[in-house]
């Protein structure tokens, strides 16, 4: 980034790598992000390479496995973790599932969520206390989003029979970030010698959005997608598994990539994370992936694009705050692209989201808390949000 | 088809939708199909409709349940089977893992397979086994490839405790069809009023190379791909679940497309197969199999492009059949699109293979039996066929 005048011209630029920017104001990166036209490219070239070279032969087979290798690759690099701790997933909640039911439940063990875990989550802790006679509960931090200690709340519903904790990093509806390392050293402290607590972190917001080491954060599992805040193709996602942890759970879903080929007897896993791959997937995504997490890196480094991030939407959320009839649910800037809102005028936020989709104002209404969310990226302009802003005044007026 | 003289040039002008024939001669549908031009277009296509209408909007979330619900129907009308028994699945491994996962396994169940499953298979039953202290146990029908039956064998190994049989239809290493319906009848005479056996199906050859009616085939669980014989997409598959079964088996892997949305309190299931459903996928791939689909219909119906393809591997089987040093695994022709078969002067496949692959003919080698395979579709033409019989000629005499 070369300096306030230069800046604007050099992100309008980088801007017109993304088709779905050229025509909406859009605001719905937590949903899916906008697909650069390299990774399009990228997708279409791959079907074609493996169509001429292939499709099934030596030759694609070693291909997709140098493909999916420097997508492991490409991966661990982003997140500061050695690439063998790497799964290739087709979505962050695949990802979950793997962790979730890869540890061997028994009866009377217990289950941590917070109460801001999203509801396919949910559904699987729910499925995991029926089957295997598991407790399940639920800790409450929603309320700790301008004041509280979330760390000291999981602490507090820590039993001695807990075995995984299950949060976000950066939590889906009301934009909040959760000290992740904090939060793994108290369940480390809960754990007795037998028993080690497993910590879980859907990080369907975070990765992309948050600089990160997962190294240094020390959580045992960290689910995420490609297709959010990388803005990747949709049906690409990834596990990460702390090495010292890999033993700890077992495949579940289980397929001819996570085992040893031409093994005879017992099947034999893969020995790194690839253990929990299962089968065919569209291999082709993994290349439109690395095009879309190489045009971030063209403009900054995570640092810089996490500051642009958090710029946005502090700018966001003073002009919504400005608004009489709105009120954010931050009380002080949000810690990362998220901003979720209320409108405090009794009207629906429902109409108000169809009302800006048909200005070309993308935005999302969020079930609970019940509220409006709107997601900046580093490539977000401030007149974006000036007529996002603009929007829903007007909506107010109408 | 409108005659013999008239068919070649159908059926050449037909070749011209498929990229991957222009440069090769092709025997590995079994591996992996070759995916029309029209598909390409389709995926690119829906690319471009997410970008410019979203990605992530009230519009976009609209067309993708659409996109979903007609690529179901699509699969439905082909295998004759009602569109709410079709859960969308990443490949056939996963609907098998489904199904798998999805009884209410308890200690001393009986699990049967068919010494013929492939080896991704064979690790999921032999995890289910260890986790739920199930029996796991290997019935021997590869012997019954040219004699015998396959029926009686299944029969023989089934016990009070069995509750679930895993076989294919179409065996991917020697090209068997198995009685699929004869063995659920035998399936269903042996359940007790308690306990049902439970039939799934690896459809993984079955499916767009035989003529399907799922409903009156039987079996409980089909789970299939569509980027073999269908020749769509890599990485879009599916699970045909029977009305009457759909109870028998619960969600493991689960998500937010599989629960009913915004329910309070306890997650509920969606209604129909698609409970089966996790997360996000990759959409475009839809459009892509169902322009696939498309293809072939517009060539043939079911029984017609059935008829072809064993047309054309009793062409080849005969060609191989006259090779002093070759024998086929079958001693009459094939009952579908798989020919399999051996070097008897101890050349090796593997090196068959390679040498094939450099004369641009595509084929595999299988672990067990030892063996070379050969795949022949509809639109696999004569001249073909006597180059891949020339080449492995010359590959002898080399």
């Amino acid at each position: 980034m070369t300096g306030i005048y230069s800046a604007p011209t050099r992100l309008e630029r980088h801007r017109q790598q993304f088709p779905a920017l050229t025509n909406k104001a859009y605001f719905n990166f937590g949903g899916q992000g906008t697909l650069p036209q390299a990774s399009l490219d990228a997708i279409q070239k791959a079907y074609e390479y493996i169509q001429q070279h292939g499709p099934f032969s030596a030759s694609v087979n070693g291909w997709i496995i140098e493909e999916a290798n420097q997508t492991r690759m490409a991966i661990a690099s982003e997140l500061g973790a050695p690439v063998e701790t790497i799964t290739l997933t087709e979505d962050v909640t695949v990802g979950c599932n793997i962790a979730m039911w890869g540890i061997d439940w028994q009866p009377g063990d217990h289950l941590l969520l917070t109460d801001c875990e999203h509801p396919g989550i949910v559904a699987i802790a729910q499925e995991i206390a029926r089957r295997f006679k598991v407790e399940v509960s639920t800790c409450p931090i929603m309320d700790t989003l301008n004041q509280g200690d979330p760390t000291a709340i999981i602490a507090q519903h820590l039993q001695k029979t807990t075995r995984l904790v299950v949060l976000s990093h950066l939590l889906w509806n009301t934009g909040q970030v959760l000290p992740v390392q904090e939060i793994v050293d108290a369940c480390r402290s809960h754990s007795t010698g037998s028993q080690m607590i497993r910590v879980l972190v859907d990080a369907a917001q975070s990765v992309g959005s948050l600089p990160l080491n997962l190294t240094e954060l020390g959580a045992d599992f960290y689910a995420f997608t490609g297709h959010k805040w990388w803005c990747g193709p949709e049906g690409l996602g990834g596990l990460y598994v702390r090495p010292d942890a890999i033993e700890s759970i077992s495949p579940t879903f289980i397929g001819w990539r996570g085992i040893l080929p031409n093994a005879t007897g017992k099947p034999s896993w893969k020995p790194d994370a690839q253990r929990f791959e299962v089968a065919t997937s569209a291999y082709p995504l993994y290349a439109g992936l690395r095009a879309a997490i190489a045009t971030h890196q063209q403009w900054g480094t995570h640092q810089e694009r996490y500051e642009q991030i958090c710029q946005m939407s502090e700018y966001l959320w003073q002009r919504l705050s400005q608004l009489e009839f709105v009120r954010c649910l931050c009380t002080s800037p949000p810690q990362a692209g998220l901003v979720s809102f209320v409108l405090t005028n009794g009207q629906s936020h429902q109409q108000l989201v169809q009302f800006l989709e048909q200005q070309s104002c993308m935005l999302r209404t969020i079930y609970n808390p019940n509220c409006v969310r709107a997601c900046v990226h580093y490539f977000t302009l401030r007149q974006e949000v000036d007529q996002l802003v603009k929007e829903i005044e007007s909506y107010q007026v109408a």
